[in-house]
């Protein structure tokens, strides 16, 4: 429970020879979410913050919009081989009133629509679930300071250096203080702990913050970001078709390619329009 | 339908100023799988290669074995608000006496090992369902050739130039000659529409081949590649742990941060130990 690396001996292989030494690993292992002792959902995620992963997924899944809706959350007796607990199974009882989520929430997701499964449908199913709306958020930021925050969510992750392995996600406010910093083998869960960690701090809906991903921006990052109120998402690289399409519908600013003080702005310009441009 | 690439404006920020002008983003649109009229999967993929997106999906999940396990394959009438087909529901019908899946595949993955659900689950689950072992394949790779498929893999990628948005997935032969590319805005599915397409060419399993990824080797990755059979993998960037184990344990060949002449080997060291090391 807990591991965030994991360490294997490993072969480096070069021009100059072999060199057998162990290496840091970033940790893989598949967590099942229950909500009432039913299985919602599997995904491989690094351990740790699992509480928060899974407050985060149920935010940005439209089951939950604040921290009391949920009752409790504990791990459940899942045991291995030698009658351990695995720390893999999560079960979160929603608090009176609170509707249960149908199991197969995916597959519900983007079919809603009139137009059956297209990127319209998608981009429906979020318009329908979100309950906060970026569009309105009065957010400024510098571009200097945005550029000043990559170097920042690196500084804060603690494994990337030793493992190369691990996707983060970080929030911030407008003048570059950061929040939070949570890390994953996949992005969609460092983004849901980074929403679970808000939500229990009773952030939500994150107004006047920039969420900040290491990597791409999919329509997923995106519509998590949406669904907790966040009006800006930086990604260092490149957004899809549809994330942008999503943040524009959804009045939010999205920002790829940040690199040092270079920036491609898909949407919401305006946020970002109200300084000079440094000479 | 088809489309690699979106056209739309962005503002390009940098300290010498604000430019607009058009941009190419990797498109990116859900794609619901059926088989026979029932749903089973959702996924957000670059359109293109659906035929052999759902071939490698089904085959990597264990449903079917051979092209000869569907029958048919073709879109359904899934129309936008125009009454155009969005090409974004694809049905397929198996060949008699080939066992419908359960829906819900993915916690049936994780969950049918003693130990509740664990790395050893994830693990377990894999060996039951493979078909094909790629730990007696007699592959040999010199590890010159393999520091050149990466570049052949970005030649090959004829959106990534432009996007930067595509995950990539190559499958080479041990001389370094390239079989297929595909790529797409999840890695997954640039793996699948390989394998779909190896499926359809009547290639599986892919003895003596190596599977190139343009990213970071998680454990459904290295799965999909045991699925098919492959005994190498190899990885521009990190593998996690649970890809370390399940390579060991599939007796398949790990390469991780495979960069110019350096790479890590995680498993599998001796289909590379055959060749003298260059000077």
């Amino acid at each position: 429970m807990g591991r965030v690396t994991v360490r294997r001996p490993i072969v480096k292989l070069s021009p100059s020879g072999r060199v057998r030494r162990p290496d840091a690993l970033a940790a893989e292992e598949p967590l099942e979410l229950r909500v009432g002792g039913k299985a919602l959902a599997v995904t491989m995620r690094t351990p740790g913050h699992d509480v928060e992963l899974a407050h985060g997924f149920l935010l940005t899944e439209g089951v939950i919009g604040d921290r009391e809706d949920v009752a409790t959350a504990r791990y459940c007796d899942s045991v291995d081989d030698s009658g351990k607990n695995t720390y893999n199974v999560l079960d979160l009882a929603l608090a009176p009133g609170v509707p249960e989520p149908d199991t197969g929430v995916e597959r519900n997701f983007y079919t809603t629509s009139s137009c059956g499964v297209c990127g319209k449908a998608a981009l429906d199913a979020v318009k329908l679930k979100t309950r906060f709306s970026p569009a309105s958020d009065p957010l400024r930021v510098d571009p200097a300071v945005l550029s000043t925050l990559p170097d920042a969510l690196r500084e804060a992750q603690r494994v990337f250096e030793s493992t190369g392995g691990l996707h983060a996600a970080g929030l911030f406010r407008a003048d570059g203080t950061a929040l939070v910093v949570r890390e994953d083998v996949g992005r969609h869960n460092a983004v849901d702990k980074v929403m679970g960690w808000a939500l229990l701090q009773g952030l939500v809906p994150l107004t006047g913050t920039v969420l900040l991903v290491s990597g791409r921006a999919s329509f997923e990052l995106v519509q998590k970001a949406a669904m907790a109120g966040v009006p800006m998402l930086a990604a260092v690289s490149a957004p899809s078709s549809l994330a942008v399409e999503l943040a524009a519908e959804s009045g939010m600013t999205l920002v790829g390619f940040l690199r040092g003080e270079q920036m491609n702005v898909y949407s919401g310009i305006e946020r970002l329009a109200d300084y000079p441009v440094s000479a």
